[in-house]
């Protein structure tokens, strides 16, 4: 098994994107993880994250036609989907492409065109990630689901709704400095006790927005790395992945994320770590009920016990253990195939010392947990700066 | 990179099945690889191969529900798409699992359930594998697409359409002894000729069924393979895609397949075989222009002349090449994104000498290969018979 580095990274700006079509957004992603690698030569296979086009684009086949509009006919290429954990499968096919030895430079794109469709499919497209019988049939959207996850944790935990607003908060105040994040603003105690419910008791400022967005990265045998890039290798320490039943009521306990424990616990096995050894967390803060839960499960706060790490300021970029460092799902945007990328890219600008004014210091050690569903598919990578 | 058997294979019987669901459909076939393995661990991950879920059953997100259903709740588990070439690509993520050592046990599930919506929907739902911008948008199907390049095929070869009658003939001979088909019954070339026209020049027995079908197969370590399964293991010589322009209007030459070449050579290169090793081929014929297109790609017959290798015989179960030997996409039927799988399973049959009456005499070196869109992306495996 050769060890893996991802050694170029590219994104789009997260927004309402309608002046570019989804092939225009992804190949703009791997165009921009390319120079960022410096690097012209063709990769040999590319794996496309997405979830929503077969509906909301008419298009399914985006391996080959996002490799043709990259100049890349003849490639090697495929669509990885596991709901919003598609970013996350995509990058561990990659990495075990590279793995196998069959293949010395791939891409993994993640690309979501949420906004083309009218609100109303957009809702029903991403509900298709929930079980459709016993889930969607019966009118379950996914903001709905999260809003039985966040109404019970605060019930059995006997925790307040203002409990949770230091997630979006901490999330917000480091989007403010993110030139790709959808929502550039900071956001206060006040703002979030009047944002407008959605979901009793999920508000506007508990929900990441619909949005549109392109995340690239480029991988290759960690030994090549210097020659192929010329930017500070990032090693792949550890992928994992876990699955849970996917409806949520056919879960032992619904606030208990398995597959985030399972990947997480698989994770820190193979990187030979445990939680304090971590120095940033990419979070799949969808809703902030979920920031909460991937806590809990990832082993840092035990259950019930994800809302204090956030109410003493761990969660931020000076605390203990930064999240959503350059605003998370919630404030940098949440085009959902793209996020687990769009995770893993912000992991490697912490762990190069690109982040700026988000920089978190000594960043060796990254993690990213990215989550399809309402926790049926969980997938961790752990990733280390080689110096 | 470790090397790779296939221990396992298991699939329902095509058809328009309508008291299954798509779940039951992918755990019947999971359920049936393992008994035939003689197998109780659990696989560590599973890569499931589907087109038209998300648009025809509301559902995404297939890794984690089947892997629920079939009872493994926290193994790893994804989606791979590649329109009709979903289950060669799902096919390659999971041998490349086991090469890079990161899994020893994998099951790869292909599934389609095509029936359950109104036959203008399943049509709208199969376009999304062509160019949605360019394409589709202009009221393209697939038949159409495919109608276009027999045309020109017929033109530029001079060739007349009932040159093309030995291919469904001989899929349906085959066919006819396999007790999974979906049509198990002969034809006539007098048939073919009265056959009524679906898209000139396309007639009915030129293209394969809309059907739902679920073929699974189990992939562990070869070095593994004797004490995991009682069945003789079939060795993974070569895996190997490639992509072309989505569009067929995009290509030099729309009658060469080049994914298909270039996949084919790459998987002779790989195994150390060329064309003349293959002692039968699992081709892709959607449509019978394919069959003689996917002849000419892999080298078994210069640019036009695939149609005569099917004139002079070589092509049934006792000729020089069999291929469709169980009936192929024609007749034992075609579920998209499970193709890839059937085609493989089929190959398998054959090298552990289970074909029945359609058995292929000294099968020792099969070749599958699995044709996406109008041949943007084309998967070519081939397996050998340990004995």
């Amino acid at each position: 098994m050769r060890d893996v580095a991802i050694i170029g990274i590219g994104q789009t700006p997260i927004g309402e994107l309608w002046t570019q079509s989804l092939r225009e957004l992804a190949v703009e992603a791997l165009r921009r993880a390319l120079d960022d690698a410096g690097l012209e030569r063709l990769p040999e296979a590319l794996y496309i994250a997405n979830m929503l086009a077969p509906r909301l684009s008419d298009q399914t086949h985006l391996g080959a036609l996002i490799a043709d509009y990259a100049g890349w006919t003849g490639i090697e290429a495929a669509t990885v989907e596991a709901a919003c954990a598609s970013g996350g499968m995509a990058l561990q096919t990659g990495i075990r492409a590279i793995a196998s030895g069959a293949v010395d430079l791939v891409a993994v794109c993640g690309v979501e065109k949420m906004t083309d469709a009218a609100p109303a499919e957009t809702t029903s497209a991403l509900v298709t990630a929930a079980d459709a019988d016993y889930e969607g049939l019966h009118g379950a959207t996914f903001v709905a689901l999260n809003a039985l996850l966040m109404r019970r944790y605060m019930h059995e935990y006997g925790i307040p709704h203002e409990a949770f607003a230091p997630f979006p908060i901490n999330a917000h105040r480091n989007a403010a400095h993110n030139p790709n994040a959808m929502f550039r603003f900071e956001i206060t105690p006040e703002g979030y006790r009047r944002a407008a419910v959605i979901a009793d008791p999920i508000n506007l400022l508990d929900s990441s927005p619909i949005c549109d967005g392109a995340a690239a990265v480029l991988l290759c045998p960690l030994e090549m790395a210097a020659d192929l890039s010329r930017q500070t290798p990032v090693r792949v320490l550890a992928s994992a992945a876990a699955t849970d039943a996917l409806m949520v009521g056919d879960r032992p306990h619904p606030l208990a994320l398995r597959a985030g424990r399972l990947s997480a616990e698989k994770a820190y096995a193979r990187a030979g770590l445990s939680p304090q050894d971590i120095d940033l967390f990419e979070l799949h803060d969808a809703f902030s009920i979920m920031a909460a839960l991937s806590l809990e499960a990832a082993g840092f706060a035990a259950p019930g016990r994800g809302v204090e790490l956030a109410a003493g300021g761990d969660i931020t970029r000076e605390g203990r253990l930064p999240i959503s460092t350059m605003g998370g799902l919630k404030a940098r945007g949440h085009p959902v195939g793209a996020t687990g990328i769009y995770e893993v890219v912000d992991v490697v600008t912490q762990l190069r010392g690109q982040a700026g004014p988000n920089q978190v210091r000594d960043a060796e050690i990254g993690m990213a947990q990215n989550i399809g569903g309402t926790g049926a598919t969980i997938v961790t990578h752990i990733l280390q700066r080689v110096s």
